[in-house]
């Protein structure tokens, strides 16, 4: 009888612990890097970023991108498996990928798509002269650009008002 | 002289292959939920969430929050570990949990504080009406307030306009 009332009791505890599953099954819990460097320190919000770029004086990478888009998958590849760019934008920037566009206009220079690689200066200033290879869509890169990209990160490293 | 040949070009390969681990040791991958909840899909951004609540009609719930204020982290362990609340949100609302601040001063009806919940209704309208047991920060919560807490879920539930 004891035993039975037990093992009722151990029952309604498991059950009372157990954690929340969905119905449709168990999630795989989403990570910030969303594969574009698991290593690496992704701000969530634009105004995050802003504010650490500011606070660390370290340029901003904001890349916008897409999970179903082929282009934007193909990038991620090389770029995440692409150690000289890890390694340069965890020391030396504050990184930020976003699937949602922002309010502020100054992220589309010439319009909105992906993948799309937007260079934020810590003075605030959007870095509109640092493009890629396409006239039509200047901030796009493909696999093959990433030498360009590289030269690219670069360039954004060199802060356009150096402190003293 | 083959077999040091072999091992030399295996060494190499290893090496280029490595992944990027950063100075300070291999890093554990941000999630967006933050501890506050596995299984629920969590929208990165405001912009994003309000998207997804517009799309799905389903009232949004915006968390503010960090990781070093104890109100937060106690908040965080009753809500992340209450079935029926994670059921509910999972279920019947968009989720957003923010560290830092947007730019939109609705989000913060009596200021900026931690932890902080404010509901948003899909037809964009922030709901300043569901407030906690606080007059001087009235969508703050505490873990005795849950029995509340979950009332003002049920009472974001009730959209403002209803379908027909």
């Amino acid at each position: 009888m004891i035993k039975a009332a037990l093992s009722v009791l151990l029952v309604l505890v498991a059950v009372s612990s157990a954690k929340y599953i969905p119905k449709s099954g168990k999630r795989i819990p989403q990570t910030l890097s969303r594969g574009w460097g698991d290593q690496l320190i992704w701000a969530q919000t634009y105004e995050e970023a802003l504010y650490w770029a500011r606070l660390r004086n370290k340029p901003l990478m904001v890349l916008f991108h897409l999970e179903d888009c082929p282009h934007s998958l193909e990038f991620k590849k090389v770029f995440s498996e692409d150690n000289g760019i890890q390694r340069t934008l965890d020391e030396d920037f504050i990184v930020l990928n976003l699937m949602y566009e922002t309010t502020d206009k100054h992220l589309s220079p010439d319009g909105q798509y992906v993948p799309r690689v937007i260079f934020v200066d810590p003075t605030m200033t959007v870095r509109a002269d640092i493009i890629g290879r396409y006239s039509n869509r200047m901030y796009a890169y493909e696999p093959a650009d990433l030498k360009l990209f590289k030269s690219n990160i670069e360039k954004a490293k060199k802060l356009l008002k150096s402190e003293l």
